[in-house]
């Protein structure tokens, strides 16, 4: 994949438009493809929006050329014939991507990596039995990965080194943030930490210790602005002059008893949501949401660009 | 407290001395009171370094000024005297604790605010029973309050709403973001979220999933970018153009199962996290520490000034 990659993005929705965004700003020439051809022109209008957006941002050095550089097709056969990499982002039925990642490996060069961006089902779940499958994996984005730098390799038993390496390198490449998993787990990291915290805010909003909103700030004000610059590790390990050893060592036994208090799987039901819901939406209200999400983007440019020129 | 409040700090070990930058940043008269000459001394150095560096950011209008408002004292009653708001770090030991509520009730003024700074015990555990306990509970700084806007306001059952009112005010006034808990809970909500995803944290590297820098970095590139603009619960309001409950409807399976999935409450050891705190070592060794906290700092108060711009 030296030089500029050829990448497909298989399927053109929420996740796939926005894969295409991030690779071309990154600089591949992208193939989108999907079966449906308004979920196609939704997308091609995405990445014109986006990559403007980009481009603004400093994200992207010429969001016109990097527009240009995206095709549009209705052709599976068109659209893989010659990629270096495809990103699979269809819906998550077990199936269905077992059949089109069979079609891939037909219809693709024999070289080209074939990656999933399933969040729910680990790879040897419908890779395993793929001809080829050694360059099969799952390439797990946080949506929308336009915007969210991490990016979860996972591999399956079957997978080969070398494709892992090659999948690093051009998600780096790209300006992406890859880690690799050792071993498959069910939801990989991000999602599985993401829910840790999330059961627990569930368990506290729902048993009325605080308000929905004030746990937003609680989060926003400490952990937020904590963990944009550390990760917990990190973070702990800066907490004593002795590193994350003595830190630990000090702590053990409040942090013992108050993970032992917490109540992650918290059972909350649907009038709990909707509650939270109804609190929310008199800050923010349905017909707010667009703006909401337009300021969020913006301001997730603005963050990372300040990050980048620390 | 119109006008300038005064403030003294009961204890000025790492917590207290923070306090006290906190405070006289925001404008307030502070009176340190430790027992110990040189931890006094120490809070002392801290004070000019810390409010040099915050008036550098622009978070303190005169750094000289809010240092001369800061005085040293190795009397209690001194210290408390002319108090409008008295906050109390010394360890987290229940009788020691109220047995200086007790002095501090005697000596304050009667219209002073009694706040605890502990992190672990609940405010109806040591405050009850203290002469005037209505105006007696737990505000919670997040470490370093000097440097993390948020602080959980916590009542005991016998905490009066005017006590309330008037911490929130005062924790307004000097740029603090302050949070109120309906209701006691251990461990407050920040330290409850926290461990809920450094149980997880724990788990996945534990367990051998990822390395401790991977997971670091995993954090730090999507769910902590994520969580400094947005809390947990906004985010996904604005991740459905329903808002909330639609966002909710949608995945509430998927996120059911991967939360039972979840092992928080993992069972580390000593050897677990020794081997952790080697490998943070290989990138920040012991001698290393120092710098790294200097440039956690400074990095922190960059972010701060760039959110304040938006």
């Amino acid at each position: 994949m030296s030089g500029r990659p050829t990448v497909a993005c298989v399927g053109g929705g929420v996740i796939g438009r926005s894969w295409a965004v991030a690779f071309a700003a990154g600089g591949a020439a992208v193939r989108v493809y999907d079966v449906d051809g308004a979920t196609l022109e939704r997308a091609r209008r995405f990445a014109g929006r986006s990559l403007r957006q980009l481009g603004d941002s400093g994200f992207c050095d010429d969001a016109g050329e990097a527009l240009s550089r995206i095709r549009f097709l209705d052709s599976l056969e068109d659209a893989v014939a010659e990629a270096d990499y495809i990103q699979e982002s269809i819906g998550e039925d077990v199936a269905a991507k077992r059949r089109l990642f069979d079609d891939l490996a037909r219809l693709a060069p024999a070289v080209a990596v074939l990656a999933s961006s399933t969040s729910t089902i680990p790879a040897s779940a419908f890779l395993a039995g793929v001809e080829g499958s050694d360059r099969c994996l799952v390439v797990h984005p946080i949506n929308p990965p336009h915007l969210i730098p991490l990016v979860e390799v996972c591999p399956a038993p079957f997978t080969s080194a070398e494709t892992v390496a090659r999948v690093v390198e051009l998600l780096s490449a790209i300006g992406r943030e890859p880690v690799v998993l050792n071993r498959e787990v069910r939801g990989f990291i991000v999602n599985r930490l993401q829910l840790a915290l999330i059961g627990e805010a569930l368990h506290l909003v729902g048993e009325g210790y605080c308000s929905a909103a004030d746990l937003d700030r609680a989060v926003r004000h400490s952990l937020g602005l904590r963990w944009a610059l550390l990760g917990p590790f990190e973070a702990g390990h800066l907490n004593a002059d002795g590193g994350y050893y003595e830190y630990m060592k000090k702590f053990e036994p409040a942090v013992r008893e108050l993970i032992a208090d917490l109540k992650v799987d918290y059972k909350w039901s649907e009038k709990e949501y909707r509650r939270i819901s109804l609190e929310l939406s008199q800050a923010v209200g349905p017909e707010d949401i667009p703006q909401g999400q337009a300021r969020r983007d913006s301001d997730f440019l603005a963050l990372l660009g300040h990050l980048r020129r620390r």
